[in-house]
């Protein structure tokens, strides 16, 4: 049964995980046989009041405010070890631009949180695969874009598209209910919420996007 | 297209609406093809870090805490009008316990929120089918219990199916993937997270519920 850690920024669209991508995510893992464990960084979060969708002045722990979702079953990012588990996926939301790395405020000069940072560069050099959704490709750009300009998507928004290319990656446009599997580099992407209308919508490209990653969990990578 | 309207109460499952069930609720009206808005009232809630599964020195508001599952599309449950929906559903997690009813402190001589009172009273006496998951079922059975005595689940703990019979309701045991429906009454219950231990299983069985709230939609109530 494969392990896949699941990558949370919070709980809630506008300052931590997208809560149904993050629940489609899980739901897709145990549909499709796989084990999956909850992780997020312990550092604080600046509240958006969900109702007003405006900041409220108040901060929250990414850790804490994740273990909702994960029903407490949750572990400090900090305390990952790679080798533990057989790939990584990353739902989006704000938070994952906000939380995990300083996309929202930076662009294409953010900086990555440095956990966030090293599970994904070891991740990468152990040949595991790594699933995004939404938003959270623009993090995988960032770390990756120089080094192994890795085929993404975040949809058909052409300003992030836009982005995504400046800090060194490949974009390429995909539907909501759909997947751009970069099979060299391991790396799959669905724009989820960055498209869809409907929770149906997420969840069907969800669903494929946890196919992917466990098709190539299947395959290990061949020696570079 | 059916209308249903969601019943939140909060964010997390130790003091708000049990996330995973929420979310399964509401990809599975979208699967079957159902329109849905979510409610919740409010007021304040206890919180309780989700961390450590212990209380926290705070309190956060219901309505906006529920607006993060809604993606912040959600109305103040005091301004529903019940002759807008087709049905109404609830997610369970200790919020149905502690924001719309006081069940979790005061079990069977609990009191119920008004505005879930009148919406639940007016629902059915409209004959708008009721839907509940988890714990939430014990709402139905202090509000209905003593009139109609309704037939209801919450899976297969002895204590708390004592509590619903205390309260005049009837209880039937009911495993995680199945649904007790009370067609005379027209409420569906399944038990969700009091018996899950995977969340596939609390979608099968909240998928189940939305299917017999649809049905009970399309069959209106004989005049009684």
């Amino acid at each position: 049964m494969a392990k896949v850690g699941v990558v949370l920024s919070g709980c809630g669209v506008f300052d931590g995980s997208e809560i149904h991508e993050a629940v489609a995510m899980l739901l897709a893992l145990d549909q499709q046989g796989a084990d999956y464990q909850c992780m997020a960084p312990r550092k604080e979060l600046e509240v958006v009041d969900h109702l007003t969708k405006q900041p409220a002045a108040e901060k929250r722990d990414v850790l804490a405010e994740s273990a909702r979702i994960a029903r407490g079953e949750i572990v400090n990012l900090s305390d990952v070890n790679v080798s533990d588990y057989d790939a990584f996926v990353f739902p989006g939301g704000f938070g994952a631009a906000k939380n995990l790395c300083t996309f929202a405020a930076d662009g294409v000069d953010c900086t990555v949180d440095s956990d966030v940072q090293r599970l994904l560069v070891e991740a990468q050099a152990a040949g595991k695969p790594i699933g995004l959704a939404c938003i959270a490709p623009v993090i995988a750009a960032k770390v990756f874009g120089r080094t192994l300009s890795p085929q993404l998507t975040i949809g058909h928004d052409a300003a992030t598209a836009q982005q995504i290319e400046a800090m060194g990656a490949r974009h390429q446009p995909c539907d909501v209910d759909d997947v751009v599997v970069d099979a060299s580099n391991r790396i799959v992407t669905t724009p989820a919420y960055m498209e869809a209308e409907r929770i149906g919508q997420v969840f069907t490209g969800i669903a494929k996007l946890v196919a992917s990653v466990l098709q190539l969990v299947e395959q290990p990578a061949s020696v570079q």
